[in-house]
């Protein structure tokens, strides 16, 4: 068998209406802010009961595809074309079913239903040319990507590949203390942590976050790496005051040296270009008109290319926040939340993926990934690589975040093809 | 009989344990974060089950006192000593009893307080010299003087004075939409809401919030009048957008906007001293640590003693949102609350207060003053005047705020020599 020919027909086998008819009936799980034109965003945070449901309805698909499926004691959900067996490693593929809080329908999901369709065609262009599959496919859904509600984010990777022990993820609470464990005690529980064997390579289709394929006119990225990042919160604390009886000079006001330091973070970011920083929580509390306030809660995220630019910019952050700080007669806290490094994806398999897009006759675009994802956990443990299609206007985690059906399409047969040369 | 006799006569009558006692058991009510020492904080929100206890133990002592309760339709408990007749108007003299979220003991009790224990002790000194009070007195209890969860601020005294329709107040909402209407439902209702006939005068004893008495060492301030004061909500909307793949010159963050913005009215508040600004409340939406905020919501509280420099500040402040927003590529929206007009107590009344104090031997300050009271919406349609007490390192709003027994016990023999004036 000629390994092109079958990716072609891989690639040629994805069915869009199978494709759309998974995507909507999972997109309306968690659907809110419907707009006139029927388009919507999607709430579903991770061990929550829409989250749960989101996995339930990839695990039926999987089942009338022919899969079998299993599922892991921190919640991912795994669907397997070839026997269970400990000699042959799967070739994995897959993303998250999780969103943000007010969160889009595309972010996670698209790459969970292109993986499942892909393996579908892949595995119906082998039957078509008469060959046996020589290695299991596997499709997974990810539990919390997002760290929206428990972090950190990438946790069910993280517990998968082994860089996160199961004990620390059940145990992680959210801000009003309740554990992973107990979130997930509600729903079925799972068993097992760890693959039967590692697998052989996992690839990943995503929404790419950004403005560059749209840019380009382009329907497909195959992507290089993924930047460094580091996670953390940090307070100031001050005093709170009557707002109409303390004199500007005798106040210990939380509020303005953060927002001195909301102004520096930017400042950060553009200091290191091509480097992101963002405040993405901020409550003063305790949060009364008639009060000045005594504490600010907040987040920072740091994002570089370059590992090395994201510790400078860190150690700046937290310079800035203690400057911030004793000017306003304040006090300054920061608690690392998590780091990921910079990721490099495996060079072997993103040649093959702009091959097999080369084979399946869709045009690809080399990028590097400015968001963190599931692939940046398995990275170190298989070869890794993954996919992009457009986001509409960048447009994400927002209910009009947006990807053309027909990309996801072009997308799904890319993957399909790229598993067809994996296995061929 | 000689004035200034009954008047020393009334202030030594003041008993230091029945106010003490009744001090206490209201502080009890919401009571939170014990040190200790014992000393707590209180919240008793207005319209929630604490305050109307409070109003009820108000209620029952003033009874055991021998005067008269009734309930008006906003929620303001009156307690009368004389009869309710339609041709002498009585003295009025009171405070509130409802505190900010996490407040203090001493805001707003300490006067209900003080007020109750003066007019049994003019009272007593009338009955001792044989004299008949020549008309009644009345201790009065507002609702809702902070407006912390259903703004407008100082709600009760508004509506009696007239200022603030009864429909007006039932209809104001909390932030969840809940309205005053619904937060009464649950108690026993009152009746009426305008006086019997207007009161003579108004005296109102509180706590200073500020800094001036425990600097000079005096234990009682007679006030001259209430800066101007003017309170809105404010809002930034840029878009919200993934922060790790949303380059920062493609961004439209609210926060970044609300920052600069919140540094800006500090300055306002320095270029018109001795004015005072305050961003109370400051929430960034959505909240996630992923996602570039795309709204912050957030209130403003400007106070100076002219009211044509709030006006300045005020068209400053807008003036500096616009820009802000226009500099971030947000844009920004401002709904004026309430205003509250310089007020200027009645200079006889003034007098009178500080001839009490002499009469009484207990030394005391004048101050005008920084906060509003519910005396503000009396000045308009009597004479009205207030006197302050100490406030332990001018912290007020906390569960630190703090005044010592001995210096409401003076405030309450200033009090009651200034009503026993008044009468003779």
């Amino acid at each position: 068998m000629r390994s092109a020919t079958t990716a072609a027909r891989a690639a040629a086998a994805v069915s869009a209406e199978r494709l759309q008819a998974l995507f909507h009936s999972i997109s309306e799980v968690g659907a809110y802010g419907r707009a006139a034109d029927g388009r919507h965003g999607c709430e579903r945070l991770a061990f929550s009961e829409e989250a749960h449901i989101a996995h339930q309805l990839f695990a039926e698909a999987a089942r009338e595809t022919g899969l079998t499926v299993r599922r892991d004691r921190i919640g991912n959900t795994f669907a397997r074309l070839g026997p269970a067996d400990r000699e042959t490693a799967p070739v994995l593929t897959g993303s998250h079913l999780d969103t943000v809080a007010a969160g889009g329908c595309f972010d996670g999901a698209a790459g969970v239903v292109c993986s499942l369709e892909a393996v579908r065609a892949v595995s119906l262009a082998f039957r078509e040319s008469g060959a046996a599959l020589p290695r299991p496919l596997e499709v997974v859904a990810w539990a919390n990507e997002e760290g929206a509600r428990f972090p950190p984010a990438m946790m069910g990777s993280a517990v998968y590949a082994g860089s996160l022990p199961i004990e620390a993820a059940l145990s992680a609470t959210d801000s009003e203390g309740i554990s992973v464990r107990d979130a997930l005690a509600a729903r079925a529980p799972g068993e097992g942590t760890q693959p039967l064997l590692p697998p052989a390579s996992y690839l990943e289709l995503h929404i790419e976050q950004g403005v560059e394929l749209e840019a380009a006119g382009v329907p497909v990225a195959v992507v290089d790496g993924v930047q460094a990042q580091l996670a953390g919160d940090w307070r100031m604390i001050g005093r709170e005051a009557h707002a109409g009886a303390t004199p500007m000079e005798r106040r210990r006001d939380a509020l303005l040296g953060a927002a001195a330091l909301i102004t520096e973070v930017s400042g950060i970011a553009h200091a290191h270009p091509p480097g992101v920083a963002t405040v993405g929580k901020s409550v003063a509390f305790p949060g009364s008109r008639n009060t000045v306030p005594g504490l600010v809660e907040a987040t920072i995220d740091l994002r570089h290319p370059e590992e090395r630019a994201v510790r400078t910019m860190a150690a700046d952050f937290i310079r800035a926040g203690e400057a911030c700080a004793a000017q306003c007669g304040l006090s300054f806290e920061f608690t690392e939340r998590w780091r990921s490094p910079r990721v490099t994806f495996s060079p072997h398999l993103v040649d093959l993926c702009s091959r097999a897009a080369d084979a399946a006759g869709i045009p690809a675009l080399r990028l590097f990934s400015a968001a963190g994802h599931d692939a940046v956990n398995l990275a170190p443990i298989t070869p890794a690589a993954m996919l992009f299609v457009p986001s509409t206007g960048g447009v994400s985690h927002h209910p009009e975040e947006f990807t053309e059906m027909n990309a996801l399409v072009q997308g799904a047969r890319v993957l399909s093809a790229t598993l067809a040369l994996l296995l061929g």
